[in-house]
């Protein structure tokens, strides 16, 4: 299957309109039987729901469309023979994947390496040398370009093969120190995302993210994680989509091995070296493990009846196109803002923990009580919401999750 | 039951006879009804199968329990009420236990943590709250008096009681430095030994003695060992007595972590905590297992044909009691040789290793080969054999086991 230009911009417009997510875009198009069709039906399907619904313009979906070539780019679709088959077989696949550099890594096999932004120099050493030793034996590494664990696995894979999953569009590259290491690893892997072009990545947008991390991959492998982190988030994921676990133990007294011992008390595979990756992988390249055989209801054409998923709680949400102002020439990345690191990174965050509870609190309000800058406060609190310890509500108000 | 002196004489001399081991004394036991009748009928057993037996004098028996009762020590037998449960249920538990101290710590649930001799301070920390958080939910800590995890693990429970298993016999505490602490272990806890007074341990009698180490406790901690360890044969031990084992993790880039890792690769429950140990044994402690219905022959009087286990290859070597020579005033301990520790002692250990290979070389050509004194090179390949990286065979010439 290969979609025409027309069918791959009414998939976009589609995805892009209000409330569809992966899974209602699949049951859309199991009940319509194409993205034409579904968009025809959609606002009367939604007016008897009681609920409207906003379509993604024609002309917002062709101007990401080429705003995307401009970049050299290009929308691969669910189906589609560039599709990675481990991706294809997990129930929130994106319908349409935005690809920057070599489509084909894609569909080599690949491990997932992610841990701690904050890791330690022991575990960027081990990092980089499963990801050699990985990338040696024809494994593509996937990560999510993140500071610390993932930066330390792109970089070592960067030759024999480095795909990076993005939160926002590909053209916000976070963060964007990683900018230029993203350049030298499309030579011989890829960066993707889901997400539309300028769409910067919200805290909540990493964890949605990192299911395509584990999807794309035949097993992740966590390397220092927290009990309570993103990375553990990707190994649930990677556990739920049926992949294998692996996870790098430590000290019980460094707290960067609590979430890699958690998962191996678990039932993770523990993983002191590449050849506990590879013999647990090497049954699925031998081709004991076939994901085209997994159920892709859309591929079949059958129409099921779709009103009872069409708006599932469970779907992630739909995300727009980006504002309809016509991108300048889009091009990779951003300023690189001066971020708030080292010893005095960590004082701002304890501070931060320390002023939130269980009661929502502005950042305004924890600018005033912090005394600190609204730049640093801003970057804190983004940095605590992608570890997962603290939550936006609606409306920007913080609680912290973390005891 | 309870033996009378005469009977626990009789089980003495049987045990210190040639050739006869915990399965042989158990054999000899189950086909003559009693020791007694066991040693009148051993030569004429002996001689039926072209061999000669050497019996244990009575004397020398008398000398040995006289020995042990100036000491402040007695002999318990298997069976009788002090008999620690879980030792008994072992297929070569020593039919008579030597015990210094408080025998009633033998009868308290118990756990082993065993590690490396060449411990880090991060190790030993670890096993010191390890041993410290188990005392304290009730356990008595069993280990081997060895340096290193040893004694951390001793150290940290001599209050809340802490048990050491010897290799050699009571009187000779291996390493020496440790008899201090051995003396303060005895208020809460306890010293055993199979072996008889006198008895200078060997390189063969620590795994040996490992197999008491696990036997005595309801579940094995193995804290930092190598991948080729006297720790591993105990953690082996304990997997074949039926033993739960646990592994403290460690990072991959520390070789001490790799034994284990490994464990825990093979199946042993990851411990990170004291908790770990807690929730997994609590189940046995609430009677979920009851170490009085696994087979106990001998107990039961039941008279087996030995004569296919009589010399079975399969049991440990009996030991014969300490030279006939009178023992002067007995006392615990001897004096500590100066030993070859730290940066020297390595750069001797790695020596001796490269001059030894896979034909047999005598501790002579090692000390002309080395330039080291006799002392050192005795001292560097007793501690090879301890870690069983080295093999002494008859006559004492030597070979390497590690690659």
């Amino acid at each position: 299957m290969v979609l025409s230009d027309r069918q791959r911009l009414d998939w976009l417009r589609l995805i892009r309109s209000e409330s569809v997510g992966p899974r209602t875009f699949r049951s859309l198009m199991n009940r319509f039987g194409g993205a034409a069709a579904a968009l025809d039906a959609l606002p009367e399907l939604a007016r008897q729901a009681g609920r409207s619904v906003r379509l993604c313009p024609l002309v917002d979906a062709e101007r990401e469309f080429e705003s995307l070539r401009r970049l050299g780019g290009s929308l691969i679709a669910l189906g589609e023979a560039s599709y990675p088959l481990p991706l294809q077989a997990i129930d929130s696949a994106p319908p349409l994947i935005a690809v920057l550099g070599r489509a084909d890594a894609l569909l080599r096999p690949s491990v997932a390496l992610v841990g701690s932004r904050n890791a330690s120099a022991a575990g960027q050493k081990f990092t980089a040398r499963l990801a050699r030793d990985l990338g040696e034996a024809g494994f593509v590494i996937v990560s999510g370009l993140a500071r610390g664990i993932d930066t330390a696995a792109h970089e070592a894979s960067v030759a024999s093969g480095s795909v990076a999953v993005l939160a926002g569009g590909l053209d916000e590259v976070y963060p964007p120190q990683n900018l230029p290491l993203l350049r030298r690893m499309l030579e011989e892997g890829a960066a993707i995302s889901e997400m539309p072009l300028g769409w910067k990545p919200r805290g909540r947008d990493f964890p949605r993210r990192n299911r395509l991390v584990s999807g794309l991959s035949l097993g992740t492998v966590v390397v220092e994680a927290a009990r309570k982190s993103g990375s553990l988030i990707t190994a649930r994921f990677a556990n739920e989509q049926g992949r294998q676990v692996f996870a790098v133990p430590g000290s019980p007294l460094d707290p960067r091995a609590e979430g890699g011992n958690h998962l191996i008390r678990e039932g993770a595979t523990l993983c002191a070296e590449a050849a506990h990756v590879i013999e647990a992988l090497e049954p699925l390249l031998r081709g004991g493990h076939d994901f085209r055989q997994l159920p892709l209801v859309m591929s079949e054409g059958v129409r099921e009846d779709a009103s009872q998923t069409l708006w599932d709680e469970l779907d992630l949400p739909g995300v727009p196109a980006a504002p309809s102002a016509p991108l300048p020439e889009p091009q990779l990345g951003m300023e690189p803002p001066a971020l708030v690191d080292g010893a005095d990174g960590e004082a701002v965050r304890a501070l931060v923990m320390r002023l939130l509870g269980a009661a929502p609190v502005s950042v305004d309000e924890l600018v005033r009580a912090s005394g600190r800058s609204a730049r640093e406060i801003n970057h804190t609190v983004f940095e605590l919401e992608l570890d997962g310890v603290i939550l936006r509500h609606p409306g920007g108000a913080l609680t912290r999750i973390a005891p």
